[in-house]
């Protein structure tokens, strides 16, 4: 290499409050090390790669890079694109490669979850297999949390702290109105690990406390257990507050839905449109009697900014910064982890995975987080998490009394190739 | 009066992130004024009266009276029982006067909405026709912002706060994802007043910004006028996030709904909402073609004291305390006001309104806050919420990392009576 190379940061998936916190740690030490010339952002990941559609991250102002870290969702943009074998995605693939020939790219940081991991690990091999000198990082970000090989993820904590809150707050709505709005129903994201459900566990500190039930796809639920749970719950307190992860599995491992028989119906006859709250609800009013309703907090619980948590932002810096660092070191081929010290205090530093083991990998709860009745958490899990929400992160509060985040000027590359999608 | 008179405070309805902060204000300043002997809770709002349900605030530790104003929520607990005209619900009335007398109860202090004034008033003028002194006032309370003669409720600025940075988050969501995930539907509270839904509006500071449309009940709603405004965002900007409030009707101010005729209809015979988000959901992707998903912030959004507006906060505990200062100096039968100054610095002091003007009154959002198109605010909206949200208010955060609310002992007093209900 005769000129300094470029380095590409790429976002994807569903973002996080803190997946431009890690691209910030990407650009901020890229910058500092003095060995990248520029900072490429591919707009909408992986998209953005394939259509040459990238701006220069190192030309934008040094305080729009530094409010990354206080700016939720993902700046440069996300996509769901996803990429198959090399043999079914060759001219993507190609087309990646070429993208980075023609714009000196030598360095390519990806953060997301395991199909990005994936996505990393193949554009790595073919560069290794065409003799181009290429080094591609993982950053791992997945509010899920279930990607193996790390503590955990960038992202979650930040969710965690939130739902959790949530979950302290809703709970005493409906303790002061139990008298008619006896039930309530908060769903959280999490399809096929229940890592999000699990945290709320954290704000039951005694037992009239909300959640007093939660559930999550790795315990077997069913309808009947579910309707004992509920009526044991409502018999002790008068009131039920339950959290529920989008995916919930039957015994076998399949998914349970609104539509297998009896429950596909609510109380008034209409057809369930929605998801896991709208079916609870449904079953619990017409099997338990009582009033219930959901709370479906979507995409604003991966987006909460204004009450992530402190040691989350930082620590998905430290996992960009990090992943410079290690590529400037020699490094290749590896997603960086959070590796959680064996010492009563909380501490936390990075260590470094195969991107292929990543990509197959999916850490789900493990059992003894789960208690017995499968329909709460055990000490361990608070264990667990209890450090990841400390902290409050900082926001930029404006004039108006509402947040302040920030936007690229996105100077456009100049495109050098044909187009190509 | 012999011995010193008693007080009671009741909360009533859905509760808010700051109600209790009201109650704060009666207890500390009926203690300071050395002249009510005891303040009562009364336990549910006007059920625990009824029930003789009551217990003493005044011997709960002053530092938990303190923790009032950082704990969302009804704490001395809320219901929804109606109370009808005096002659419908007789019975009901004369045990309230019943139960003042029997643990002289010469004070009541009220915190709700319209139908709380209504019965606070119904009350007080049994007692005059009795013959037996007593004193109500009433303190304002409804996220909704609905209650006439007031500038805003103590409750909406804290809804108003949030939801509005939820739009933030959650737009910034959708736009990292919009190659798939198009169009987000953030469903916020509101029946028949769309304040809730136009406070979001202060979050779209440009046209990028979210939301980009919102939907209120005073705006007549056709869905074809909808389909053609989602296009258009879609059309500008490859993305929409809209914000509706539960309750949108059509031109004859009948509720718009999938399913018109059968709702279910609330215990005060209010029509039960719920649902626009999936409604709206199915219209965008069968009319518009792309991909939308609704939030649902339910009861989340009025108990989110972890983003609370400190000027709300400041403002409720100032109705409690005038409502106490105002009835020891004699006034009866008044609801308190917040009243605007008239001066280019926000600044709000208390008024007064009669509890039964204020029953009857509805306050919609006027319509030079409602753009021509009938889908955004105006600067003028702007201009109303913009001192409300500002600051943020306190909250106590545990080791654990998550807000630590405060719950009384609740040290039941003596039941005189028989049992009523």
């Amino acid at each position: 290499m005769t000129a300094k190379p470029n380095a590409v940061v790429a976002q994807s998936g569903g973002p996080t409050a803190v997946i431009n916190s890690s691209a910030c740690g990407v650009i901020q030490e890229a910058i500092k090390s003095g060995k990248i010339d520029r900072v490429l952002g591919a707009t909408n990941g992986i998209l953005g790669v394939l259509k040459e559609d990238l701006f220069d991250l190192t030309a934008e102002k040094p305080q729009t890079i530094e409010a990354l870290k206080q700016t939720p969702s993902a700046a440069i943009g996300s996509c769901r694109y996803k990429l198959k074998s090399i043999e079914e995605s060759k001219a993507d693939f190609e087309r990646i490669l070429d993208v980075f020939k023609a714009h000196n790219i030598h360095y390519f940081f990806y953060a997301g979850g395991n199909d990005s991991m994936d996505t990393a690990d193949k554009v790595n091999n073919l560069a290794a297999d065409a003799g181009y000198e290429l080094t591609c990082m993982g950053i791992p970000k997945t509010v899920d949390n279930d990607l193996a090989f790390t503590d955990h993820c960038p992202g979650y904590p930040s969710v965690a702290k939130y739902v959790a809150t949530c979950s302290a707050e809703a709970g005493r709505d409906t303790e002061a109105l139990y008298t008619t709005d006896t039930c309530t129903i908060l769903e959280v994201m999490g399809r096929n690990a229940g890592w999000i459900a699990a945290a709320t566990g954290l704000a039951s500190r005694c037992v009239e406390d909300a959640p007093h039930l939660i559930y999550m796809p790795e315990a077997a639920f069913t309808f009947e257990k579910f309707v004992e749970d509920v009526k044991q719950v409502y018999k002790e307190l008068g009131r039920v507050f339950i959290v529920s992860g989008e995916g919930l599995k039957d015994q076998s491992g399949q998914y349970i839905t609104a539509d297998q028989g009896k429950f596909s119906k609510d109380s008034f006859g209409h057809v369930q449109l929605g998801g896991v709250g709208a079916m609870l609800k449904a079953v619990i009013e017409s099997e338990v009697g009582i009033k219930a309703r959901f709370n479906l907090l979507g995409t604003n619980q991966r987006s909460a900014m204004h009450f992530a948590s402190l040691t989350d932002v930082n620590e998905a810096y430290m996992c960009g910064q990090m992943a410079v660092k290690a590529a400037l070191d020699g490094q290749n081929g590896k997603m960086i982890t959070l590796v959680r010290e064996d010492d009563p205090e909380y501490k936390c530093t990075t260590g470094f995975a195969e991107l292929a083991d990543v990509a197959n990998g999916e850490k789900k709860v493990p059992p003894e987080y789960i208690n017995k009745a499968g329909n709460h958490i055990t000490d361990a899990m608070r264990d667990y998490i209890r450090p990841l929400v400390h902290g409050q992160a900082l926001i930029n509060i404006g004039a108006d009394g509402l947040p302040v985040f920030m936007r690229f000027e996105r100077k456009p590359l100049e495109k050098k190739l044909t187009p190509y999608m």
